[in-house]
Formats: structure tokens, C-alpha cells, sequence
């Protein structure tokens, strides 16, 4: 069942947030100019595979890298490494973390590795949390940004000092990046500069790089070795994986240099719901592509607004809402390519229109 | 680095095993009819994963099925659902399974399931074999046909006498059925006459099917939930898997109905190795599309005589060869599209030619 609110957004001229829909279109524009007589990876092995994960362990400056199907698959095997190879089955993460929340305890289910939540529900992980966690534990994941708290970043500094404590207390770090390309504008730092900080690093390529699915995992070679083991053990060695690499790296040619034009585009659309009555974004400026934007109301009393302003002015400015609580809902914004192809008037007019209604419904 | 056999075979004018070689032609053929305005399955939901599924259950007459990546995966994880249901942790299966020699000890490692190891490399699991297990196991898994030795089938008389004892016994029976279709012709059944036998049953797309990767695990809708949820827990539950469901939907349509044509064409092949000095077939007639090969003789003695054989004649007899022990070799045999495409006068002289280059080097 489809609700009104996306009804209205698959119907608007303009979409604000997104590359575009996840159609089918999307794997035959990858595939478009590739030549049919290229043959498939088989398990692991051919050009296809290994040239691309050459690439992509040069791009994050890592002696190697193995594609994976999925970045829950890579980043639990990661995790299980590092907790083997200090024989000690606890790591540390964010409490909002996607193993904890999105996983359905995978982690716990197939390895039985223990999770310490570092941080809380409204921050990200700072270097006071490390210093003072109590139990020791193999390896501390950082998620960069923190997704499910609007991605806020730490500060660079923050980074390098988790870094150089971990390594000195012998402590693995592991990068999931799955939007790590999205915070580098931000840092102002080159992908391999970040992941120098980490010991393995996980890349997306469904997320900012919008490509169809598949995941990145780079370290050391002893590393990457013993994750290709892991992933025959859960079937992740599949015999063609292909029609993933291909257009990962069809739209990693493509979208990889816009990263800083959809941060910028990201700070801009926050100013327009930030100029909103009762609309706030988080962070309040954004570090990344993306941000929530949050309302103090029930998800019942801010959908109609917003499903009245997208059919009213023809601007889709979301398709989706969700309960923080009782009292107050947000939704998830992520820019892409479609922002700037929308005229900057509609988009003011749009937020002029939500402003308004926002007023004269809570009037408060 | 490419072997002499397998550039005789690239080489070759024509090719007697297989459907084709495995390029992204494959992939374009099967996208090439299809809208790109369809949607992308989002994390196992829309409507290219769940018709296909609801095919698939349909076809299997099962209640419901699930997509996978792979058959690894969902072996694994269909055993460890029988497993938890039964607070068992023991199967049992060939010493020859997919499970026990290809996966790094994934049910191992994953899952500290144990495995009994039933009948011996030179046969299948019979109905004995199942009555003096000594141990209790929560699932026994049949893998139809047995690739690791030729393909080779129990009667269905066994398959039946087999079911009807783990119902009794309270033992799952699961259907590692990643050659279900290639075996039917044989049987003379239909797949649901065959998955009825049967509690949970497993299906490929890139064997006999021909397409890209994937797989299919179907049972009773309690099991299917289960089986979605550790799917989720292994990251198998990608956010789009619309490139191996369209491409299996389409060689599923196109293959499905020639497996008797590859059945009978496995006989007739095989009686050509059979009719050569020192050449003989596992099983001696086939009971699918496969059977191995074997030679009486070390690979370094056998592999210039198939090269020879195939750069005289244009006939691709096979690209590899496997040593069984010092003195023995054999390859794989799986028949698809090619062999009907070989005119009969080449293949009667590439055998012409392989039985007397055999009696020459091996005279004895």
C-alpha cells in the first residue's frame, strides 16, 4: 500500500532528495557501452573482479580489497577477523550502529561477538568514549557519518586521536564507510587519507555512488586473505558478481567528483527547512550529503502538510516520514543528482508554501 | 595463466559441454525485452522478488519460496533452521556435498552444526544408509543429482522409501536440488512431484538454468519467514538483486522446457567417450545433462592427447581435466545449448580421433 505522501512525490515535477528511481534503468545505462564478449568474473578470479578491486585498494590506499555483495556481509566478517585474531570476541560501536539496529544480530547470531555501545542515541562517538571504555575489546568500528543521527561527523582531530589510541593499546579500527565518499568535501581530506586512519575500511556503492548494490572491503593483505575465506563460508563467492562490480564502477566514475557539489546542495536545502516554522534539520548544518529533518508533531498531523505542499507547487520534497515518537516525527534526506536540476524558484516557493502551512497549522 | 587444453578449447570450432561461454552478453540478453522503467526490488520486497518467488513456490509447490544470492547461503541456512526447530545440532549429508568440500566449513564455522557423513565417494545415500545412522541428526540433506560423482541418482523408489522414514522419524529432508530440473527427465516427474518428498528444497539458476547467479529456497511459509530473517543476519538481503531474478526468469523460460533434450544428448555424448580406448563415463549412462569422464592415466599423459584431438578436429571436447590421483584423471561433463549446435559428422571424427590417439599412447 502506497501512501499519499509518495503517491504525491511519485506524481511532482521536481524531486528534491535522491539520484533518481531505482529502476531497472539504472543497470542498462552501466551496461550500455560494455562490451557483451567481456566475460564474467568466476568466483572471485577474472579481470573484472580483480581489476576492480585493485582500483578501489589504491583509491582507500590499502594493500588490498575483495567486493562483497553486501557491507553487512564484509563488515561482520571484518569484525570476526579482528576478534579472532586477538582472540577475543567483543568489539565497540555506536548504539545506532546498522550491525545493531539492521542486522537482525547477525553479528551475534553467527559469531557470537559482543557488542560495548559507545556514545548515545544523540552523538557520535568522541575520543573520551574509547578512553573510558571498561572491557577491552578487539576492534572499534566508526560509521562515518553517523546515519542514523542526521550523519553527523567527528572532528578530523577526534579521528586521529581514536586512531593513534587504538593502535597504541592494540586495538583494531575498522571504517564502516559506507558513505565515506560523502564526508570527504567536509574533511577536506582524499579517501586514502582517511582510511590511513583504519586498519580495514568498508565502501558502499548504493548509497552517494548510486549504483545497484555492493560493497568494498580494503586492508592489509593477510586481512583481505582471510576475508575471501569468509566470504565463501556464507556464500557471498558468488560465481558472477559482475553485474554489480560493472555498474559500481560505472557510477563511481560518475558521481565520485560531485560528492562536494551535493554537500554543498545539502547545506542549502537545510537553510530552506531550517527557515521552516517547527522544521529543523540535523545536524543543523550538514557535514555530509545528507540530514533529518525533524517535527515537533505526530507523523499524522505533518504528512498531510507535506503531501499538500509537494501536490500544490509540484516540488517533491520527501516521500517518506517516520515516528520518532508519539509527539514527533523526521524523515531521512540524502542529496544526489536531482537537486540541481530543480529550479531554484519551485524550491522556494515550495518552502515559502511549507513555512506558511506549518504557521497557520501550529500556530504556536 | 591459461592452459594449453583451454586455448585449444577458446580456439575451438565448436563446443560440445555447456550453454555458452559466461560474458555480460548473457546478462544483456536477458535485460534486453525488459521495461527499464521497472522498479528495482528494495531489501526483498516489490514486485519483480515476490512474483518471481511466488513462480517459484508455485513451481516447486511449496507455500512460499525466497530469493538468495546463492545456494550456499541458503543451504546453510535452511539446515540451520531445521536445526534450531529440532535443538539438534547434527545433519547429515555425502561426504561429497556441496556443504562438506566447497563452503571453508561455513556450517561449521557459522552455525557449530556437526555433520554425519552418510554413504561413501563411489555412491549415493540409499535407503540403508539413512536406516543404520547411529547418531540422531535434525535434517538429512540429499543432494539430486550427486555432482561430485558424475551426477549419479538414487531410484525415486529410495527417494520415496527415504521420505517417508524421516517423516516418520521426525528428520527434515531437504532438497539440494541445485540440479532439480535435470534430473526430472529421468525420474519422468515433475518438480513438485520431487519437492513433495521433500520439507525444504533449493534450486539454481546458473547450472542447467543458465543465468547469472541465484537461487531459490522453498518450504512451508513458516520457514520461509525464518529462512528471510537469517538472510538479513548473512547480508544476503541486498537492497537489489533484480539482476540475477530477471536474467534467472528469463534462461528459467528458455531452458527449462530442453532439459530432456540435454538429458537424451548426455547419453548420446556419452556413449562416444565410451566407444574410446581407456575412456569411460561416470554413471556409465547418464541419469541428467552431466557425467564425468575418467582416464586410467596421469592429467600431463591425457592432456596433450585432448588438445591435439581438438586443435585437428575444431571439436572442443572440454577445457579442463582434474587429476583424480597420480595415475588417473577426469573432467566434468554438463550438457546445454552447444552440443545440439555440433553437427554430427565432427563429433563422430573428434571421437575417431581421440579412440586412436589412445590406443596409439596406450597401446596396452
Amino acid at each position: 500500500m502506497i501512501s499519499a505522501l509518495q503517491e504525491a512525490f511519485n506524481q511532482s515535477t521536481y524531486q528534491l532528495p535522491g539520484h533518481g528511481r531505482r529502476t531497472v534503468q539504472v543497470l542498462k545505462d552501466a551496461f550500455e557501452k560494455v562490451d557483451g564478449q567481456l566475460d564474467s568474473d568466476i568466483y572471485g578470479t577474472g579481470k573484472v573482479i580483480e581489476d576492480f578491486q585493485d582500483k578501489m585498494a589504491a583509491f582507500l590506499g590499502k594493500e588490498k580489497a575483495v567486493f562483497f555483495p553486501s557491507g553487512t556481509m564484509a563488515q561482520q566478517i571484518a569484525l570476526r577477523i579482528w576478534c579472532d585474531e586477538k582472540g577475543l570476541a567483543t568489539v565497540a560501536y555506536h548504539p545506532l550502529s546498522h550491525l545493531e539496529i539492521h542486522e537482525e544480530d547477525g553479528l551475534k547470531e553467527l559469531h557470537k561477538i559482543k557488542s560495548v555501545l559507545l556514545a548515545d542515541e544523540t552523538r557520535v562517538i568522541e575520543l573520551e568514549d574509547v578512553l573510558s571504555m571498561e572491557d577491552p575489546v578487539a576492534c572499534l568500528l566508526l560509521e562515518l557519518p553517523q546515519r542514523e543521527i542526521g550523519g553527523q561527523l567527528p572532528s578530523y582531530e577526534t579521528l586521529v586521536a581514536i586512531s593513534r589510541y587504538c593502535r597504541k593499546n592494540g586495538i583494531k579500527l575498522h571504517l564502516d564507510g559506507a558513505r565515506l565518499l560523502e564526508v570527504l568535501p567536509y574533511y577536506e581530506k582524499t579517501a586514502s587519507e582517511v582510511s590511513e586512519l583504519f586498519d580495514s575500511v568498508y565502501l558502499s556503492f548504493y548509497k552517494g555512488i548510486g549504483g545497484i548494490a555492493g560493497a568494498i572491503l580494503a586492508g592489509e593483505e593477510k586481512f583481505i586473505g582471510k576475508s575471501k575465506i569468509w566470504k565463501r563460508r556464507y556464500g557471498g563467492d558468488l560465481i558472477s558478481l559482475y553485474p554489480y562490480i560493472i555498474s559500481a564502477d560505472h557510477y563511481f566514475e560518475m558521481k565520485s567528483d560531485k560528492m562536494p557539489e551535493y554537500y554543498e546542495n545539502a547545506k542549502d536545502l537545510a537553510g530552506f527547512y531550517n527557515s521552516c516554522h517547527h522544521v529543523s534539520t540535523l545536524p543543523d548544518v550538514p557535514v555530509s550529503n545528507m540530514f533529518h529533518v525533524h517535527f515537533p508533531h505526530p507523523k499524522e498531523e505533518i504528512e498531510p502538510v507535506l503531501t499538500e505542499v509537494i501536490c500544490e507547487t509540484g516540488v517533491g520534497i520527501i516521500n517518506h516520514l517516520k515516528s520518532t515518537d508519539e509527539y514527533s516525527c523526521y524523515f531521512e534526506v540524502s542529496i544526489g543528482d536531482r537537486y540541481e536540476e530543480v529550479p531554484k524558484e519551485a524550491v522556494k516557493k515550495a518552502f515559502l508554501q511549507l513555512d506558511e502551512m506549518m504557521k497557520n497549522k501550529f500556530p504556536s
